[in-house]
């Protein structure tokens, strides 16, 4: 295999989307996976085993894939651009559900003259804030009944109910931390929907979560949907989390040593392999850009610096590390799954540890 | 245009491209530009005007497209990995010259087995570090001496002599700073040329520069090409470093408003558009993921968390948002224009601030 390459196992994506789907029965919810992660029909295929069908998407060009791919019910869960909403709705039209999210009454007011002059109705959720402080309506406020009040009394739009996502779960310190923001997840989206259906607005939907949060969750009362996507192929992050081991993670790039100095190595993989993201800096300061693993697992090596198209791995200890000899190969596991694995144009797929088929991830908008 | 869109302003690639040639004919050199940052044939041909046309590029995918777009000697400016060297001869072929890079006799050994099989002479330059420490031979050693002497004895190999990149200049806090590393990077080279000359090694070849050290590079004595890149597009962190100006920045994300509240902005481009670079935090510490621009110039405005898909821009201080309701449009420099860029299949080129011909770089390996 040429280097940088991305790998995916295919035993442990089975795995994972396996346990997350029996784990959501378990807890009496549906389950409508996020494919952000990665990008790709044949991964979201084994993510809806067992359940409705329905996916979250993170770009019109996912919900494109995965459209033609026959998938019927789908969630857009990022605000719709104003521009882009006649775009959501045509797609809409060849679907069961294409279901928008909005969180302002500007957006409100752009998606139903949209649908009016599409002469649809626009399948929309009400995104919530439950801690993030990035989208959605802090519903504590009046304002956000307000503006569900408003949604589900605009003609040309079918009020489908509340979306939240606790992706603040990701800077928890440990599995206490996020059983607290996984109960809060819930507790504000369930609570804000009682509210609502006090103020006799139907809410048919209460859809939250994230992989942190699914992790450790107790109880899903009142939820009816839940949006987990990292899980798939998990990433050091989680590990760091303690949300799933090293073993689970799926994806990894594989790369070789082109540089084999006695303080230092220097292997092909840079930042348009792995993506720049830092990782848990808040229980791992200076952990690197993800974790080097040989053949006897973990290396004591960091990813220290990541030039644009190789990496410099220096040792976490002292150490010799002329066991790696120019043209050796390593994997990375990166800290962040989604923005590495949507650097490649294809994953290629190991089974029983031998390449077989490819994957190949959409990308843009 | 749809959101988030990679804009590069015609005037300043024209500008920046002129002047970089002019000043380093000035100098006394020979121009080889990097095109990494692009990795588009229409920007490298602005590169090269007035120069010989040689360039550099970091990936062999880059290196078929130039050559398959006419230009007719290249190198690849990272030591190339053994599974690579058959390729990179095989693409040699067909050209004047493709240079491969190297910096251990593993590779020297690699490369003239290779093209001792292939029946070539791989033309080859010897990567010495002058301080950065990531790729390249320590100069100062005689095993260093000793691998040169090598590569002019190999028998398939046509040695050209050395090369370094002075990447620890954007580490520098200053135009002072910048200048001992710029001084240091062309001493280090040509003291180690004259070295090898004295050993009766030919070094026809003496490579150095990057975009910060040429900025303020005041003498090139010895030196016979540089090989700068970034300057194509410039970015916020070159601004940072005083290097260039920001109306120089050719370069920028367009970005659509999702979310206006009280105390933040929600825009459509997230880590997937931006990357994750994390910026001259030497300098600006909590700088965030760019520059954003309104129709003002720079807005006070931070891109503080960079999700896959959305940013949130917070308030440098506080401040009304308002004024940037949902849907309005922003730009937003990045700190690494070649790590953003190359997150985008197209780039739409901007003459006389109008949407005109688009230009797409190549990907990949």
């Amino acid at each position: 295999l040429p280097t940088p390459c991305a790998l995916v196992e295919w035993e442990a994506v089975e795995r994972n989307t396996a346990r997350m789907a029996e784990r959501v029965s378990t807890l009496g919810a549906r389950l409508r996976p996020h494919v952000k992660t990665h990008k790709c029909v044949e991964a979201g295929r084994l993510q809806v085993r067992g359940h409705f069908g329905g996916i979250t998407v993170s770009t019109l060009a996912e919900a494109r894939l995965f459209a033609a791919a026959g998938f019927r019910d789908i969630t857009y869960a990022v605000p719709v651009a104003p521009a882009r909403i006649r775009e959501a709705l045509g797609l809409a039209r060849g679907l069961e559900r294409l279901t928008l999210l909005l969180d302002s009454e500007e957006l409100l007011r752009e998606v139903e003259r949209c649908s009016a002059a599409q002469q649809v109705r626009a399948s929309v959720l009400l995104k919530i804030d439950c801690g993030l402080h990035r989208c959605g309506v802090d519903p504590r406020t009046v304002e956000a009944v307000e503006l569900a009040a408003a949604c589900s009394r605009a003609p040309h739009v079918d009020f489908r109910g509340i979306l939240t996502h606790a992706g603040h779960s990701y800077g928890c310190r440990d599995r206490e931390g996020l059983r607290a923001v996984a109960r809060e997840e819930r507790e504000i989206a369930v609570g804000f929907a009682e509210r609502l259906r006090g103020e006799g607005i139907a809410v048919p939907e209460v859809s939250i979560g994230s992989t942190p949060t699914l992790a450790v969750a107790e109880d899903l009362t009142g939820v009816s949907e839940v949006r987990p996507g990292n899980y798939v192929f998990f990433d050091a992050l989680q590990v760091a989390l303690g949300t799933c081991a090293l073993e689970d993670v799926a994806f990894s790039v594989l790369t070789t040593v082109i540089g084999s100095f006695p303080d230092r190595l220097v292997v092909d993989a840079g930042a348009l392999a792995l993506s720049k993201d830092a990782g848990p800096t808040h229980l791992q300061p200076g952990c690197g850009y993800g974790l080097v693993m040989g053949e006897q697992g973990v290396e004591p090596l960091r990813v220290a610096a990541l030039p644009q198209e190789h990496a410099v791995l220096l040792p976490r200890a002292s150490k010799d590390l002329r066991r790696h000899p120019v043209g050796a190969r390593l994997r990375i596991v990166p800290y962040h799954s989604g923005l590495a694995a949507a650097l490649f144009d294809r994953y290629v797929v190991l089974k029983g540890g031998e390449p077989g088929e490819e994957w190949r991830p959409v990308r843009g908008l």
